[in-house]
């Protein structure tokens, strides 16, 4: 809701405010998140907290295919079931979470993890919603992680999914990019990601909050073997490409840093100006996080 | 979630896009909403539709005075019950928009209307909740408007409210302010604004988003009086230096204009030098609505 920011020539400035809404000037906060420390930097911010919901139930449900898991959440979401997470991995990252943080009692199959928050009525509700399209998509039964160290455990190994990735092939580094695209072409996106990734050799799995639209590629390589960073590389730059190509973003969270500077302009074109103008105006000397966000 | 906008040296440029979330580069289309075209003239909108919910019910609720009103609002807030809508008009309110949209079968008496969206199950018990939660306010019992005829009928009086007021002392003006608390200073703020109306004389009806935190207040005055609008600046200014002074904004939705340049660096401080450079390195010849917004 509002942030506490040191400015490029030193002064301690408070953006936004405690309530919900303001239309008192320009919105700095918006301006601030997300620009990576390249026009301040943040040094405080003021949340928003939800109260914990009544109820809060947690499912997992396998799938004999990736488009399958794909297409049960596009229908979910434009159903407007309201969920509080949903995750992907693929077979892949299955295989590398089943064996990393031993996950017990799941096939090495693409799989979602659901989280539903509410009251008890609303859970239920909206629970038998999903099992139902899970299951028209050929979903397994929901298996489910009602008590919280039961959930706990879930969402432990989905966090710990990028350590899980490099541990399936021990000496290798990795690196991740991810892509958000509209809802309508996820299924579209991942399932050419997944094809490319196949065709590339490289072990890289797919996982991502795709309630959001949003993805995320682990990519495995030996830094050691020839040519192995550029093939990397260029499945990375393929996904930007793509989720651009279908009117989303080169990155939902990671953000631009130096990596993707190129694919900036790709995505905003001309829109690019305005931004190195506020880089500018913010920023005159070029000190704050110099290189970054912005090609200047 | 992305606009169209042509800047000030006459480029045609887009923000944003249609994935849900991204973190590529400076977030464009929040500088430019709200900026009130200081920055550039916005001549697209791209907007995410949710679709029609499932169960939608709509409900009023009179209170025995404006502490109860306001009151039971912020528990309902506090409690995280979900709600659609919430409007309060205080009693002069109720008295114009009785009057002027033949609203029939309600007392002149501090009024919440409802709205209640969610599956069936859902909007039932968000209502059940509401409905207990103004009854310890000493709330009637809730007048159902669940067919949508009625709905519309009790929402087209909320949108009228201000040809309502007017209608209250004809051939006077108005003017309308608004601002927005944390919810936690909400019933302070408008109770004691509440006190500054009955001191002034004038005749000026509180009503808002009490969901929000967020109330208007048109105040009425005779244009040929000799020091009516300055009683009526008086209470406006009154108004939003007590929102600021609450940790909350001088303008919720109304923006700042030329009215209320002042206070902008009230609210905001040394913060508003950032907002000015951003309008000169945005619009350097300062011809994109000049004088408004913020103060060069």
């Amino acid at each position: 809701m509002g942030l506490t920011v040191v400015t490029s020539d030193g002064r301690i400035i408070r953006t936004g405010g405690r309530a919900r809404k303001s239309s008192a000037g320009y919105d700095l906060t918006r301006v601030f998140i997300g620009a990576e420390g390249t026009l301040g930097v943040i040094t405080e911010i003021q949340l928003r907290l939800y109260g914990v919901p009544e109820a809060i139930s947690a499912a997992v449900c396998q799938f004999p295919d990736l488009a399958s898991a794909v297409n049960a959440v596009i229908v979910a979401m434009q159903s407007g079931i309201p969920m509080a997470r949903i995750e992907l991995l693929d077979d892949v990252q299955m295989e590398a979470s089943i064996r990393y943080s031993k996950l017990e009692g799941f096939a090495i199959k693409p799989t979602l993890f659901f989280e539903f928050h509410g009251s008890e009525a609303g859970v239920r509700e909206q629970s038998a919603a999903m099992e139902s399209i899970s299951d028209e998509f050929g979903g397994s039964a929901f298996q489910w992680a009602t008590r919280p160290e039961e959930r706990t455990r879930l969402w432990k190994a989905r966090h710990d999914a990028y350590y899980a990735a490099l541990a399936l092939k021990p000496g290798m580094t990795a690196f991740a990019t991810d892509a958000c695209v509209p809802i309508s072409r996820l299924a579209d996106c991942i399932l050419e990601t997944k094809a490319d990734v196949e065709k590339s050799g490289l072990v890289a799995p797919i996982l991502g909050h795709v309630g959001d639209g949003n993805f995320h590629l682990v990519v495995l390589f030996d830094p050691a073997e020839s040519g192995a960073r550029d093939r990397a590389e260029a499945l990375a730059q393929a996904v930007s490409m793509r989720a651009i190509a279908m009117g989303g973003t080169c990155t939902g969270e990671h953000g631009i840093g130096w990596h993707k500077l190129d694919l900036l302009a790709q995505e905003h074109g001309e829109a690019v100006d305005l931004m190195r103008a506020i880089k500018r105006a913010l920023d005159p000397h070029n000190i704050m996080n110099p290189g970054k966000t912005v090609p200047l």
